[in-house]
C-alpha cells in the first residue's frame, strides 16, 4: 500500500520477528552449551517455541492476504476484470503472494517441529522461498520508478536476497550460531529499511525528497550501512541480555531443577555420567 | 516449434519427470529409513527403476531428436544451405542440442547404475550440465523478442538454472532428501511454466495477449510464483501419498517378507544384529 | 580525499594489514605443525597479537573518523544543511562510515580474543561485512565518472570483494592456511592498489592521464594483475622469511624452551606422548 | 596475435594439457582403488609426472612471452613509447601476462610437489587463479568488437570461469575424480573453442564469416554445446582407455611386483594387515 503504514507495518513484523530469532537462538545456544552432553534433544519448551513462531506466521499472513484483497480499494477476491479487459489491482495481489509464501514457511516450521517423518531442514528451505519469492517480486517491482525510489527498493533487496541465501545455507549447516544471527540481523536490518522507505517516499511531516537528487541516492546508500550497524548492535545487545538474564534465573533454579532432574531421570543421567567417567 | 503443442509436450514430459523423481526419492529414503544399518545398500529394485529412467531419457531423447529434425518443416540434417548462404532451421537444431544433453544424462545414469568403476554422482553432474545447456541455449533464444515473451522465457531459466544449480549440489551432497524434492519441485515447475507459456503465447482459445503491456509482465511474474506454490504442493502430496502407500504395503507385506529374509540372510542379519547388541 | 595523499594512507594501511596477517598466519601455522598434538590451544602469545590488531583496527579507525569530520574542509559532524537544503560533505561521511566498519570489525576481534562465550568466527564475519561495506559504497562512489576513473575503482572491487568473500569462507572453514594467505594477499593488492590509483588519477609528478583513451583503460587492467603478481610474491617472501626465522630462532630456544616446558608442564606432556606411544 | 596460428597454438595447448589431465588423474585413480589402504601416499611415479607437468608450464610460459615480446612486430620489451605518448603493442603485453600466470602456477606445483611445508593445495589455487586472469583479461578484451567475435570471445569465458570455479572447489575437496575430470573437460573444451575462433574469424580457406548476422550468433552458440558433447567424448573414451590398458598392465606386472613388493616393503605391509585383521 502506498503510504506510510503501508511499509511501517511490514516493517514492525519484520523487525519483530528479527528480534524474536534473536531470542530463540540464543536460548538455544545457551541450551547446547550448558547441558549434559547425553541429553541431545532440545526440550519441549522450544518445539513450543516453535509452534508459536510457526502460528503466529500463517495467521499473520492470512490476516495480510484478508486485508490486502478485502481492504475498500483492493481487489476483492476479482483477478481479471473482463469488462475492461485489464488486471485487477496487481499491487495487492502481488503482496498476497508475498504472504502466502510466509505462511507456507509458517506451515513447513509447524509440521517440521510435529513430525519427525518430515525431512530435516524444510523450515529453512521454505523461509529461504519466501524470502527469494519476496526479493524475487520486489526486483520486477521497481522497473520505471524515479530513480531514489527505485534505488531505495533495490537496497532492501540487498537485505532480502542476502537473508534468503543465509537461510539457504542453514538448511546444509544446522545450529551455527553466526548463521542464525546473521539471519536475525538481515530481518532486522529489513524491517528497519522498511521504514526507512516510507520514509523517504512518504515522509509523514517535513518537505518531500527530491526523488531524482543524485545526493539524496548516495545518502540513502550510506544511510542502510547505518541500519546494519543499527541491525547489528540491537541483535548484539539483545541476545547478551537474553544469556545473562537466562545465565542468573538458571542458576537460581538450579537447585530446584536438580531436585527435579534427579527424581525424573536419575537413572539416565547417572548412566551418562558414568559412562562418561568410564571413558576418560 | 512456435505453437501450443510444441510447448505442451517438454511440458509434459519434465512434469512426468518431476513426479517420478518425487516418486523414486520418497521410496528411496523411506527404505534408508526403515530398513537396518547393516544393509547399506539399495535393493535391485530401485537398480531397476534408474535403468528404467535412464532407458527412457535415452528413448525420448532419441525420438525428439528424429521429431526435430525429419518433421515436415524441419532441417532432414542439413545443417547449411550452401546455396542460399544460410543455416537451416536452426531453432530445430537447437532444440535437438538440448535433447542430446538429456541423453546423454540418461546414459551416464544407465552407466553409472550399471558399473561401480564409474565415479560416483556422474549421472547428477550430467542432469546438471543438461539444465544448465538447456538454459545456455534459451538465454541466447529470447533476444530481440516483444518484451512478454522475452520475460515469460527468462522466468522459464529461473527455473533451469535453479535446478541445474540443486542438481549439482547433490553431486556432492548424496542421499539429501531435501535437495533432491528441490529437484523434483523445480521440475514439476518447469513443467508447468511450459504450458503457461504455451497458453501465453499461443492461446487455445480466447483473445491473443498483449505482448507489450507492463500488467501482463507484473501478472506473469506473480503467476510463475503461483506455480511455485503448485508444485511445491504437488510434490508435498505425492510424497506424502507414497509414503503412506508405502507404509501400509509394507506392513502388511512385512509377515511375508521376514518368513523370507530369514530363509535368505539369516546369517548376515543376525551378525549384525550381534555385532550392534556387543556395542552396547 | 581527492589527491594522492587521500589515496595513499588507506593504501599503506591495507598494504600493513596484509603484511600484518601473512606474519600471524604464518606463525600460526608454524606452531600449528610443530607443536605436540595434545595441546590444541594456541599460547598467549598469539592471544596477545589478536589484542593488538583489535586495538590497533579500533584506533585506526577512530582517528579516521575523526580527521574524516574534522578536517578542514570536512563536515564537522554535520550531516545536513537545513539553509540549503542539502547534504554536507557526504564523501567524507561516506568515508567515515567505512572506517566504522573496521572498527567494528577491531572490536569483534578483541572481544572473540577475549571471552569463549562470544560465537567462533564473529571476527572474521565482522571483517567480511567491513569489506563487503566498503565495496558496497565504492560501487555506488564511482557512477558518472570519467571510464578510466570508473574503471580503476570497479578493479579495486575485485580485490574488495574477492577479499570478503575469502574472508566470508573463513567463517565456516577455520584454520585453512591457504585461505588465510588468500585474504592477506588480497589485502596486499589493495592496498597497492590504492597507490595505483593515486599515480594515476593524482600523478605526484608527470603529465595529467588521459581518463577517456581506450588504450590507458587496457593497460590499467593489465597493470592490476601485475600488481596481483606482486602481492603473491611478497606474501610468499614474507611467509617463507618468517617461517625460516622462526625455525632458525625455535631451534635455538629449543634447550631452554625444553627445561622450562618441563618444570610447568611434565605432567601434561609426558601423559600425551605416552598415550601416543600405546596408540602406535 | 590476430590470425589462425595464433588461435590454433594456444588451442593446442589447452586440449594436450586437458588430455594429460585425464590420463593423470585416471591413473591417480586407478591407484587410489587399487592398492592397499595402508599406504596412502602416491609413488615416486606420480611426483614426477607432476614435475613434468609443472616444468612444462613454466618452459611454455616462459617461451610464450619471449615469442610475445621478440616476434616481429612485437613490443621489444618496450611498454610506453614516450616520443608518441602512446602503449606499445598492448595486445602481446596482455597475452604474456597472461602467460606469466601459468608459468607462475607451474612453479606451484613443482614447489608443492617438492616440498611438504608449502600448504596444501595451493597448485591449484595458482591454476585457477591463472584461469580467472586469463578470463579477466579477455572480459574486457573483447569490448567495441563485432557482435560476433565478442560473441564467440564471451562464449570462451563461460569455459575459462567454469575452469576457474572447478579448480578452486578443488583447494577444498581433494582427490574429487569428478571435479578433476570436470576440469580436464573444460580444458579440451577451452582448446578446442580456440581453433573454432581461428576457424570463424580467419577462416583459413572459404568465405568470410559475416560477423554481424545473427544467424550466426544462433549458430555459434549451439556450436559451443557441441564442443562440450565433443570434449565430454574424448575425455570420457581416453579416461576408459587409460583404465584399461592399466588394468591390463598392472595384471600382467602382479606376479613381478608382488615379488618385488613382497622384497622391498614386507615389514611394512605384513604390519598394516596385521593390524587391520586385529580391527576386526
Amino acid at each position: 500500500m502506498a503510504n506510510f503504514g503501508g511499509h511501517a507495518i511490514p516493517g514492525s513484523f519484520f523487525l519483530l520477528f528479527g528480534l524474536w530469532l534473536t531470542v530463540k537462538h540464543t536460548l538455544q545456544r545457551y541450551w547446547r552449551n550448558n547441558q549434559l552432553k547425553g541429553r541431545a534433544l532440545l526440550p519441549p519448551f522450544f518445539k513450543r517455541m516453535d509452534y508459536i513462531e510457526g502460528g503466529l506466521q500463517i495467521f499473520a499472513s492470512f490476516v495480510g492476504i484478508m486485508v490486502e484483497q478485502f481492504v475498500v480499494d483492493g481487489p476483492h477476491a476479482r483477478l481479471y476484470d473482463a469488462h475492461n479487459h485489464s488486471w485487477v489491482k496487481l499491487m495487492n495481489w502481488q503482496h498476497s503472494t508475498m504472504y502466502l509464501f510466509f505462511g507456507i514457511s509458517g506451515i513447513a516450521l509447524v509440521v517440521s517441529t510435529a513430525s519427525k517423518l518430515v525431512p530435516v531442514g524444510v523450515d529453512r528451505l521454505a523461509l529461504s522461498l519466501a524470502l527469494f519469492v519476496e526479493g524475487f517480486l520486489f526486483y520486477y517491482h521497481v522497473h520505471s520508478r524515479p530513480p531514489l525510489d527505485a534505488h531505495i527498493h533495490s537496497l532492501l533487496l540487498v537485505a532480502v536476497f542476502s537473508g534468503s541465501a543465509s537461510t539457504m545455507m542453514e538448511v546444509f549447516m544446522r545450529d551455527r550460531f553466526i548463521l542464525e544471527m546473521l539471519k536475525a540481523v538481515l530481518f532486522i536490518l529489513q524491517g528497519s529499511w522498511f521504514y526507512q522507505i516510507g520514509f523517504v517516499l512518504y515522509p509523514p511531516s517535513g518537505p518531500q525528497w527530491d526523488l531524482t537528487l543524485h545526493n539524496n541516492i548516495m545518502f540513502v546508500t550510506m544511510c542502510f550501512c547505518w541500519h546494519l550497524v543499527l541491525a547489528l548492535f540491537v541483535a548484539t545487545c539483545t541476545s547478551t541480555a537474553v544469556w545473562i538474564t537466562t545465565r542468573r534465573m538458571s542458576r537460581r533454579a538450579r537447585d530446584i531443577e536438580m531436585v527435579m532432574r534427579k527424581k525424573s531421570s536419575t537413572a539416565n543421567s547417572e548412566k551418562a555420567l558414568l559412562e562418561e567417567s568410564e571413558e576418560e
